[in-house]
């Protein structure tokens, strides 16, 4: 069916990841009243806005109603996503989950369009979104693995606080203005100050292997999704005061030799991906430049200084920087074009 | 000649560096009336705090009042230390540079005491400080590189605003507060919006390697330091919304294979470092825990996971992360360290 004469349900539309769904519908001219907004108990009656200048009214979580619905959008805990995810097929609706709930469930292809979207062809009723930050590191390193092979990929991250939500967002501004006015404001979204801070991700530590669950979550997904295990992935995942944008620091080795130029052009090809050449005008993928952007935006592409190159200039190890809205193509756009391509593939 | 009794110049004491030397000077309970701390003319006259209660007059620079101090610390450009460094010189004072201006200089020693103290026994007149994302990990990775060898060293740093300046640190500030009042404000200090924003480090970016000049000195001044041309040192150097510490998220692979454990019982031994376990009190290393610490905080040591262990449960790369004061340990202490050791082996 067409995407735009389907009825859309956001489940969560009063957090970050759920406000971005219902911005990017009403950008889309998505029609209001074919957009169901859920939220929880305290939001209800409550409106939130539908792009410029329309509001839409929160409703409270139904299944009668929900199930009226073609796709839904679960924006949620994994808790709850794991309780109603099933619910909603049941009824027939196509589910998107943003959850980590259904991400490494067998039955339930784990998606990135630009990678993987040849799993929708098979009709799946549940399809889960990745983690933020494995999204924003598959679809820019996709086009070199495929040309290249990928060895190893060393990441840093700079995290934006939006992954940990809107509360996040809120503490971010309000321990900042405590900050600059010489007050203290404890700490709630966080475990450390969020304010002027830089900290390891909040993420469970595993003591075995030293790893938190972002790691965790970026080795794991990331594999899933090229089904590949062989991949070395050494993440480490950081969150930094910027409030909705990642940045990763990334470290990669190929399995072939290739060029610096090679790596540009494909890049500059590759779909989601913007390549920002810093000796061009727009400068560097930054937080501020990739927020309310659609594609992850690449640049600094360089080689390994202690690689010898070849007669052709090419080595196997390549550094760059990357930057992606979190809460755009990191969740909500990730999670809107799986739903497009699971109601375009339906009969 | 005992510190405590010589005559100390601050020069450019009214920056970022400099006062952070006049109050790690207060803090060591130097006499006052043997410190002279020069500023530039438009703030000669104001006065600068040293430590928490007194007062310190800013002088002009004057050649005649400056040879009469036993040590200068140089907190200027590159350009002006260049400039003064060897007429004070000439005029028996010893000089610490933190300055990049004779960092390469074969003439002049560049020193961090925990990993090349041994170079200040010849008595130099004028030694170097190292740019103060190569000290933090000069500190951290000495003790590691002496009893396993280093290979490689990929480092993606999380740095403060204090690194350009006092300057800088008050757009921070400034700026924060206009976003957070929906004002915008002109960045001056960098190239970008600095507010709540990560980007690239904003030296100057060198075509042909990719590299900007942030990263180039890195690499050279680290092998400088430890004398080794042949580590493989790949930086990628970005700003963060921090005030005055950086972070560095390395992955290092050592030429003997060694235990997680091993790693952590040589950086725990290791001066300069302290060594946070994430499973006790204290944390992780942060930006504001490590702010105004001597140490350089160290900790998430972890193996790299797509490494085989063999049967003692080696292998021979790890991850880390690292937080350090870049106006402490990173500019001014490292200078007043090198200064005491001049000073002490002044006969």
């Amino acid at each position: 069916m067409r995407f735009e004469d389907s009825t859309i349900a956001i489940v969560g539309a009063s957090g970050a990841v759920g406000s971005e769904a219902l911005s990017l519908l009403a950008a889309r001219g998505h029609p209001l009243e074919q957009v169901i907004a859920v939220a929880s108990a305290r939001s209800v009656g409550k409106r939130a806005r539908y792009g410029e200048d329309r509001e839409i009214e929160l409703q409270a979580l139904d299944l009668g109603s929900l199930g009226k619905s073609d796709l839904a959008i679960l924006a949620l805990d994994a808790p709850l996503s794991r309780e109603l995810a099933p619910q909603l097929v049941e009824r027939g609706v196509l589910v998107v989950d943003n959850s980590s709930a259904f991400r490494m469930d067998p039955e339930v292809p784990l998606v990135v369009p630009e990678v993987n979207v040849a799993l929708l062809e098979a009709g799946p009723r549940l399809v889960a979104n990745p983690n933020c930050s494995a999204i924003l590191l598959l679809v820019t390193l996709e086009a070199l693995r495929r040309e290249f092979g990928l060895e190893r990929v060393v990441v840093s991250t700079y995290q934006a606080v939006s992954g940990a939500g809107q509360a996040a967002i809120d503490e971010l501004r309000d321990q900042t203005r405590a900050d600059l006015e010489g007050r203290e404001l404890q700490p709630l979204a966080f475990p450390e100050p969020c304010a002027f801070n830089v900290f390891p991700h909040e993420s469970k530590l595993d003591p075995s292997t030293g790893m938190n669950g972002e790691e965790e979550k970026l080795i794991r997904e990331t594999r899933r999704v090229w089904q590949d295990d062989r991949i070395g992935l050494i993440p480490t995942c950081a969150r930094v005061p910027a409030i909705r944008s990642h940045c990763q620091s990334v470290f990669l080795t190929l399995k072939k030799k290739a060029s610096v130029d090679e790596l540009k052009a494909r890049l500059r090809a590759a779909p989601g991906v913007e390549y920002l050449d810093a000796n061009r005008s727009g400068g560097f993928p930054t937080s501020r430049r990739a927020s309310e952007q659609d594609s992850v935006l690449v640049g600094r592409l360089r080689a390994a200084p202690d690689e010898e190159c070849d007669e052709q200039g090419r080595v196997r190890s390549f550094s760059l920087w990357l930057a992606g809205d979190q809460l755009r193509k990191g969740a909500a756009l990730n999670a809107l074009q799986i739903g497009e391509a699971l109601l375009s593939a339906k009969s």
